[in-house]
């Protein structure tokens, strides 16, 4: 096994911790955009799951004698800058972005672990989001567009804005990678336009779901 | 047993869990003026415990048959203008507003928690922080007077601020409260000045273990 190869399971826990940190401080954020102290609470849960992952992986990055800080650093800008560009001005938009990012982030993350080895595998597969939390921002995507139906509109070009936004994301991850990502996802020959595919006929099943237009 | 003592645990309780995610909403914001990476998420981690705290109390008033939001939403300007007056401007402030605030509140609940049946005295009693984060805060503010040490006096005299708001804040619950609270004070004939000597005793102690003039 070359040492680039050695590296890609570091560097990818790095990058979901650091993703979970980010995530974590934005939806904390979002949270006070809610409505009632009800449903602020209940982004704050979700925003407080992230941190439970985020521990997670860095306790497996300590046990393998890396500091997390050190294999998060290279993703700060990369990530930052996808939530700098997609600030929700208002409740609906705080939980489209939940329901729309967290979801493609989680499929792609699925796809990717399942190409890693134990105990990286089961630990990225831990991470991902549990369906209560689609279920509750979908939930709240319904009400909206309920209460006033020209939301879906307005949430649908919103919607595309973040999977846009989410694209340019994954390039500036790529090019602040090490290259070991790159090495991970064409070890077992992946297809990354078939990946591409899957991602975008999911993401359509879940924004039709809720009533929104891809 | 009167109308009024048995609205108290409740009333306590919704108290304690809009703190916890009032707690929540301000260490995490406060967590993006951390210096490092690794201390971000420390202060994260710590906002995200408040939440786990919210979801215990807000479990128990729902078995309760009561609406968490009905009994916080009282204390909701009470709690908020603390925070509000209270805003930490860099890393120092924030991890002395966490050492300082979080003591004394958790000081006072004990002390409450005391004269409460259960299951509410073991529920208080569990939502109390736990050392490792004052022993964190501690730890960062040492290391803030170590580098330098004319911290220590803006830190002091900002300390000192933080306790005035906090009276002040105590003065704004008792008045939005139903009367509930006090009367659960009172109850066992409780003390009020000793009590107050009794905190101010405690923070004292606190303050000069970290290097502050209180």
């Amino acid at each position: 096994m070359s040492a680039l190869s050695e590296h890609a399971p570091v560097d990818l826990l790095g990058l979901v911790a650091y993703g979970e940190l980010l995530a974590f401080d934005r939806l904390a954020a979002d949270a006070r955009l809610a409505p009632d102290l009800r449903r602020r609470a209940a982004l704050s849960e979700l925003a407080a799951a992230e941190i439970g992952n985020y521990r997670r992986l860095a306790d497996q990055l300590t046990a393998l004698g890396v500091a997390p800080e050190e294999v998060m650093e290279p993703y700060v800008a990369a990530l930052r800058a996808y939530h700098d560009s997609t600030e929700p001005r208002d409740w609906p938009e705080a939980v489209t972005k939940a329901y729309v990012g967290d979801a493609i982030t989680d499929d792609f993350l699925g796809e990717i672990a399942e190409r890693l080895d134990e105990p990286y595998r089961g630990l990225i597969g831990d991470v991902l989001h549990e369906s209560r939390y689609a279920e509750f921002a979908a939930a709240e995507i319904r009400a909206a567009i309920e209460t006033d139906p020209r939301v879906a509109n307005r949430l649908s070009m919103w919607a595309r804005r973040l999977v846009g936004e989410a694209l340019s994301q994954a390039g500036r991850v790529a090019a602040a990678d090490r290259g070991a990502l790159t090495a991970l996802i064409s070890r077992d020959g992946l297809d990354v336009p078939a990946l591409f595919r899957e991602l975008t006929s999911r993401h359509a099943a879940r924004m039709a779901a809720v009533g929104l237009n891809n």
